[in-house]
């Protein structure tokens, strides 16, 4: 199995702890976007839309779209399932999955943009504003998960799935400083989960930690 | 089972097009955005996020996000299957809502926003600018499913699944003028799977056509 992508995006690191999580591995062909390697034929080959990640199955079979590709390995794949089987935790999966894709990562990515990445890459002056409207999104979201976490130790229910998956790799990002750490502290469900989730050997495998 | 929302709203319309197509019905709860109802206390309740859908099932379970919904009815009631068993397939259904979420209805929407809503909301003059960004987006889509679905009849194979319920309100609305029925005509394969999608008794349903 190939997985094209990059180590540092979110998109390929769920793909990479679903990988892990399942016990397998692919190999990484790293597509380098800081030379615009995903707007080249080739990846354009694999993925129309020219972003990173797509995924090849050992038989050519080719899928692109971060929340498909973990979806299908969790089917594909030997190794624990990370879909709950009975209707209403796998519906609390889905809706934890779309929580973290609407509301949740856009939010988060505004933070770890301004203070995480851009200046890594000579992206210019912070935008305080940015950084507090992103800040105030990722509170809303903390504050709607922490009563939801009180009651139970994962998003589905009992046991860890996909919808952890998702969250892990913004969620890691935006925890890179300490105003953001002390947010995460405000919610003590919410801090106990990532305690829980982000211990786990696969997320350690995949950043490296 | 109740369904909260709107009868115009897209989301709305993808949950009860899927109750349709199982052959269900659930009673729509109706969520005034006009008069701002999704801001209320009761819908909050509901919905966290102040959105529409959500959803309540006999037993008092709520779910929200439409395309949590979707998946939850699908396997929860009774009726045809809206999910493709085979691994690929199922592979490519969620490949195909992922484009759909990301990069077909945000373009489309642009349009129909600008073209279709906007006027009949007071919402001032139409910004050509943002029609011409919509129409080339959904240009760039279709373009890529075109010879997709020359090959295949739906997009995840051989057989009609979610992926097809999630497209339709978005392009319903799209191609409510000329110009952008001119567009989907230069598409023939995906103008051939717009002729066989539109017409099934459970869009006609929801849309009263
Ligand atoms: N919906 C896509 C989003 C992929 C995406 O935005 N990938 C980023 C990296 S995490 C990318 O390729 N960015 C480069 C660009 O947008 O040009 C998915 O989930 O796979
Ligand atoms: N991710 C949500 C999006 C829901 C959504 O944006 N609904 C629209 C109507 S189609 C809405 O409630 N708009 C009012 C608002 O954003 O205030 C879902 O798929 O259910």
């Amino acid at each position: 199995m190939k997985v094209y992508g990059h180590p540092l995006s979110t998109c390929t690191r769920t793909v990479l702890a679903t990988l892990a999580e399942k016990g397998h591995e692919a190999e990484l062909v790293l597509v380098d976007l800081t030379k615009g390697e995903h707007k080249s034929p080739a990846h354009f080959a694999r993925h129309p839309f020219g972003v990173i990640p797509s995924f090849e199955d050992d038989d050519g079979f080719v899928l692109y779209e971060s929340r498909a590709i973990i979806r299908y390995l969790d089917r594909q794949l030997s190794g624990p399932s990370l879909t709950p089987a009975a209707p209403k935790a796998y519906g609390l999966m889905e809706q934890y999955l779309s929580v973290e894709q609407c509301y949740f990562s856009p939010a988060a990515f505004k933070v770890s943009w301004e203070r995480l990445f851009k200046p890594h890459m000579g992206g210019g002056p912070v935008d305080e504003a940015r950084v507090v409207e992103g800040r105030q999104g990722v509170a809303k979201v903390f504050a709607i998960l922490d009563p939801v976490l009180a009651k139970q130790p994962f998003l589905a229910g009992d046991s860890f799935s996909l919808a952890e998956v998702a969250w892990l790799p913004h969620l890691t990002f935006f925890l890179t400083f300490d105003e953001e750490k002390a947010l995460l502290a405000e919610h003590k469900h919410v801090a106990a989960w990532w305690e829980r989730i982000s211990g786990r050997p696969a997320w350690r495998k995949v950043t490296g930690a």
